[in-house]
């Protein structure tokens, strides 16, 4: 891991949407930035929290039992554990992630974009 | 807490320097926001983990046993536990911190600049 990351830097990286990459840790908690575009899967994080951090575009965050939540660059939201929800922008957006070094991408749902925390570390 | 907070938003709400204020909170750390300028005071936090991420200026964490990093808008860099650090702001410099709730804000060092966890919640 870099002793400097630039969040927008390592997310222009990227070649696919859906699928993040570990940028740093802090504590108990991976730093992670991805590229988003169109709708995600509906899942939860049975005991964790999911912080997004909007670095570029405009994000949407559905939800099943509460508002919708519309994010812009800038902007943070703590999706809380245990809540179903599901990412979505209509054009790409940018995000940094914060959560739990255990949390699994689409918490109890399984979708053909499931990457594993090895493969979010750059591993196989 | 909102449920939305934009980071420089709240930043510039901030009337002192090295007053960080509570924002938001991801499974075991606080999101803070905090304005800097000038020098702060030599500290370390034994146990924790403190990520910088600069939303505003320039930012230099100055360390006694290793290069110091110098930081623009964008730039994430986590601070490892146990590790004398201080930060230096030549111009005013606005940044998001993320750091564990029990984290004291000088470490083992006392000044009188030093925020109690209260104050930074919005407290007495």
């Amino acid at each position: 891991m870099e002793t400097v990351v630039n969040l927008e830097a390592e997310a222009e990286k990227l070649q696919e949407t859906w699928s993040p990459r570990v940028v740093g840790r802090v504590n108990d908690q991976y730093v992670k930035v991805a590229k988003l575009q169109g709708e995600f899967t509906w899942h939860r994080h049975e005991d964790e929290d999911e912080l997004f951090l909007v670095l570029r575009g405009a994000l949407t965050i559905r939800y099943r039992d509460r508002d919708d939540v519309a994010l812009s660059a800038g902007d943070v939201h703590v999706v809380p554990r245990g809540v179903l929800h599901n990412p979505m922008a209509v054009e790409e957006c940018w995000i940094a992630l914060v959560e739990t070094v255990t949390t699994q991408h689409t918490g109890d749902t399984v979708d053909p974009r499931t990457r594993s925390i090895a493969e979010q570390l750059g591993g196989g």
